[in-house]
């Protein structure tokens, strides 16, 4: 019997429990023995839970029980779920976290630390919910460079997309319907923002790189200026805009950027809808691949987190190595970057063409007093100052 | 350094030699040392080939050399391969393989030696190439039970049916431009036939139910008798024809079946192309996930059997459990499982409605003498019971 500790007790958390139960058989024929809630750590009572007996206040209450091997993070948040893995990793039980917060911040800490304490820390479920992807990297893709990475990332903007692309709504009214369906928080900004993707590409980057990737440093633009007319435009072009999150890497270089964008129906994220997740790769040996599944939701991300959970009883007192150091990984400037751009103006043709040259144009039914164009290959720098040089720009998308 | 044999240097087998000399440095990363080959077992001699000197004729050279501790198999069918697997893992060498054939009758054998000789027996390559979904099954999708896997499992017909699509060709034509590309072998059979197929979903359905599956006991259909015509009508109902093989387990009773389908878009499956494979699978908590790549192919299928070297590198005398007994696991009848059916007959409305009742009918351009129609939901069973009423059928192809 391995015992377990649960810290918070919010939707993933007892979605873990949940999973632990609803398969403990199975869970426990893969791991070789079963395996036992013993504590629950949350700021409250649950009188007539289940679990209401392994309720602890008191993170040292798991921290002194040497019976505890394993404990999983569902808190959210950097503090206090920082302190709280430290001092389990310290005290020689591995962590496995659904939080990206603290992992795209405190990643390479924690690895090192676990390292240190020859336990294991994973974070399987902070990326991509129930889609295997760190283990796929860590573990899987090992023959591989990735040049790479391009995810779909975030349930809640890609449902509201998706959304806005069926039902031809604007942004702010399907903002509204997701906070009442319990898709999109109260304080969206994390997820419309874009800073959600961003914790997460950080963190698969520092994987693929072996480095640490500051996430402040990645240029993040989110879906809040996305309207009504910017699909009308879209579906004329025969294109789905997502909000992707990517980087790249040539010759040791890396960049990411997280943006919107418009994909054409060839992209293998074209047609990732609602609240689904999806990670592109590309590996210098292997080529495309691609991996999708539910990117969020109580049980597939605690699907995830058990699933470190089993691989973490295989290999108690056995540090798994992650290449992941505290060294932080320079990126090269997005703006070097080529691509094509989608651009909505005021402006009139002769002015677009003076300032991009030969540019696609775009008609969609039912607009006027603007015109859309799609602009030839050029880099992020040149395109701002063909943009500044035009003027009257509504907006502008990346295309994918 | 660690020592590695390679056994056959066809296509698979000199792919591996390249990509272990292209990501030479960052496979040394992963691994912790360097991996090098000693040894190209082969009945050919490579003159001029950098690896001529490596080429040794006996495999007993193989088994008796101590220092090699890992050996890929890539030479394809079950003996002299298995033979050879056999004596390399009891002379204590882990082994990987990229031979679905070896695999799905003597996988369960192999992996029994390979646990008893406390070394491992791993075949990432033997099914979808460069897609890590024999990884995924074993070691990310712990905590769930899979309650269905289907997948497009085999690149030449994929490429096949997709040509067929796009071009409006027949069968043969396309099969022969296939056959001059090098897509196709001479004698097409296991592809065309589904045999190949059925091999690789009997491999991941005896993964998933930890039992043999005699994969002579799956009911396969290949695509031979796909028409030009059929694809009129999958053009006329939006839908992609595939070659699905496929198995479900409901209640521990597990079924398969290996057939062409008609996909509506909404299948996770439906815009997979070209030589690319993809598998969609089910869990109890983690809801669908899909994992996307290219299926075959010299490097990505090496990327495969590369990152097996890497796990197995990295776990030297440490056997890693996969379960999969040879105990034989009783496949349910396929004919009691329900769907829907697309079918083309030369009988009249009156008589398609006496035999089926309430049926959809489907109009295809250009079409005459025939028509075609979409079943309600039913089992196998009772399809053809109404269909043998009906007669005159010219064609049947399931739903999905």
């Amino acid at each position: 019997m391995i015992k377990i500790a649960v810290m918070g007790y919010g939707t993933i958390g007892s979605g873990v429990v949940e999973v632990l139960e609803t398969n403990r058989d199975s869970i426990a024929k893969r791991v070789g023995e079963e395996v036992e809630v013993k504590y629950v750590l949350d700021l409250r009572d649950f009188p007539g839970d289940p679990i209401e007996k392994k309720i602890v206040h008191d993170y040292k209450d798991i921290t002194a029980d040497e019976e505890v091997k394993i404990v999983v993070e569902t808190m959210g948040g950097v503090e206090p779920a920082f302190t709280f893995v430290k001092a389990m990793l310290e005290a020689g039980k591995s962590v496995t976290t659904s939080n990206k917060a603290l992992v795209a911040e405190k990643g390479a800490e924690l690895l090192a630390v676990a390292k240190e304490k020859n336990v294991n820390f994973m974070f399987e479920a902070s990326v991509g919910g129930g889609i295997p992807i760190i283990r796929s990297i860590n573990e899987c893709l090992t023959a591989d460079k990735i040049e790479e990475i391009t995810g779909i990332l975030n349930g809640t903007t890609n449902y509201m997309l998706t959304r806005m692309a069926n039902e031809g709504l604007e942004f702010a009214d399907v903002l509204k319907d997701a906070q009442d369906k319990g898709y999109a928080e109260k304080d969206p900004t994390a997820d419309v923002e874009g800073f959600d993707a961003c914790r997460k590409i950080a963190i698969l980057t520092s994987l693929v790189a072996g480095k640490q990737v500051d996430f402040e440093k990645i240029h993040t633009e989110g879906i809040t200026k996305i309207s009504a007319v910017d699909f009308k435009y879209a579906k004329a072009m025969g294109r789905s805009i997502k909000l992707l999150a990517t980087s790249r890497q040539a010759d040791g270089t890396y960049s990411a950027l997280v943006a919107p964008h418009l994909l054409s129906p060839e992209h293998p994220l074209y047609s990732v809808n609602d609240v689904f997740n999806a990670v592109f790769v590309h590996g210098n040996v292997l080529g495309d691949a691609m991996f999708y599944g539910s990117g969020a939701g109580k049980l597939p991300t605690a699907s995830a987190v058990v699933a470190d959970v089993v691989e973490m009883a295989k290999h108690l007192d056995q540090n798994i190595p992650v290449e992941w150091s505290k060294e932080e990984l320079p990126l090269a400037d997005y703006k070097k970057n080529e691509k094509r751009f989608f651009v909505r103006t005021e402006a009139d043709e002769a002015a677009v063409k003076a300032a991009f040259g030969e540019v696609e144009l775009v008609h969609a039914d039912g607009i006027s007093g603007e015109m859309g164009f799609v602009t030839g290959n050029m880099t992020e720098a040149a395109y701002e100052e063909k943009a500044a040089k035009l003027g009257k720009v509504l907006q502008m998308i990346r295309l994918a």
